[in-house]
């Protein structure tokens, strides 16, 4: 049996920095998801065995706190372990380290796993004989997972379609894409002056090629917080998120 | 003196495949990229030395033709080396290999060294005593450079806005968004049924922050080959391109 923790190094590229230099949010959120997969792929549980059967994982939660950012030309670490399985879901956590074991930030994910063609869930604590369940372990996450939001703006903050670059080999919107859709449609101003502290995602439904979406916003008068929904044209809610900014600004290079 | 040719490695992970499971050819060109940048560093005319000079690289031309694309989890390489040096351009062209060293493709730019404030350029030969033209070198480079490209069409296909998530720390359109918005627009049947076999693209203007922009495509009638425009509102160009797509389809994973 493989350890319960998966630990992979990564540097940061140019071009994986955001204008302020510092690693770019999506980036960040795409290396979680990549070890989600090379962790599960190394215990037996990942895409390709799952895929032989039918089966695909759905990632349903996503909530991401980050108190530091690595800048570019250095080296961090991503750590996921998961925590724990019921019928329907398995959570699945992360930790961000620096080169030299600095805790930079955490995030919590829920996963479904779901039949391809009859779009069912599979029951999880039953799945290989309970080879998942076998590798929840009880290292702890200090951070919140994601709570309730509901948008009440009526008017759109803006609109996109997901276009080939959105698009995976499912022709679904990818997951962190939803992410940086909904960071397009705030205010440039705030990446200027802030960090990114937490986003956290509610995923509901697929969006597919050339659909046309909209984006919703209610800023928090007292904080820098943003709740926001990405609706499909019929006003279904595709998926929810909280995007928190934290207090102290960053240097912005020019 | 370090050696003339430098080679990276690299993975295709999970979410750098596009939709048909082969490395995406926007993160193919963004690798290039970044090891031009390395490549340059460790050789002593990067980004680092240039700025504190107030000097920065801008990529003028940029030609990239791939014969075969690796797939989620292959290992490849990524060669790069300077061709020649003038006065206002140096030429920086790229090899592409399998994990067992087979050449899948190639790629030439060219790129200039302007002034951040002047915004003029900086005479090459001479730049750091000639440092720069001492890493020329005359490993061959068998596809042709950036050719002449006018597209007639004068309705455009499609608009876009660069958005947070376009934009570098200079607040410019990143050149591979360039290229991303340009596939963007093509029509998404192409990429099913052909893979991209050469792009090449000339870079005119910087694009700004939510900057109106519209796409112009000339498609030949006889090849599967687009000819496209990046216009502004008053309808200078930003960028030109031609877009060739391989002969040989590629299985569609669904």
């Amino acid at each position: 049996m493989k350890s319960f923790i998966g630990k992979y190094p990564f540097e940061v590229e140019t071009f994986q920095v955001d204008y302020t230099g510092g690693l770019s949010f999506g980036f960040l959120a795409n290396k979680m998801l990549i070890i989600a997969g090379n962790h599960a792929n190394e215990r037996g549980f990942g895409k390709e065995r799952l895929s032989a059967d039918g089966k695909t994982w759905v990632l349903s939660r996503l909530a991401i706190e980050i108190d530091e950012y690595p800048n570019e030309g250095d080296t961090y670490y991503v750590e996921t372990w998961v925590e724990g399985v019921n019928r329907l879901f398995t959570s699945r956590n992360f930790r961000v380290l620096s080169h030299d074991g600095r805790v930079l930030g955490h995030a919590r994910s829920t996963w479904a796993l779901i039949d391809v063609v009859t779009r069912q869930p599979a029951d999880l604590t039953t799945l290989y004989d309970g080879e998942l369940a076998a590798y929840s372990c009880d290292e702890p996450c200090p951070i919140q997972g994601v709570g309730r939001t509901r948008v009440k703006a009526t008017e759109p903050t803006g609109e996109f379609m997901p276009l080939y670059c959105d698009i995976d080999y499912n022709g679904h919107l990818n997951s962190v894409k939803y992410i940086e859709h909904m960071l397009n449609e705030l205010p440039l101003e705030i990446f200027r002056t802030h960090t990114i502290h937490r986003v956290e995602v509610s995923y509901s439904l697929e969006c597919f090629y050339r659909e046309r979406l909209s984006v919703f916003i209610d800023k928090r008068d007292d904080a820098h917080e943003y709740d926001v929904e990405i609706r499909k044209e019929a006003g279904e809610v595709a998926c929810r998120a909280k995007i928190m900014f934290g207090a102290s600004p960053v240097p912005f290079r020019s």
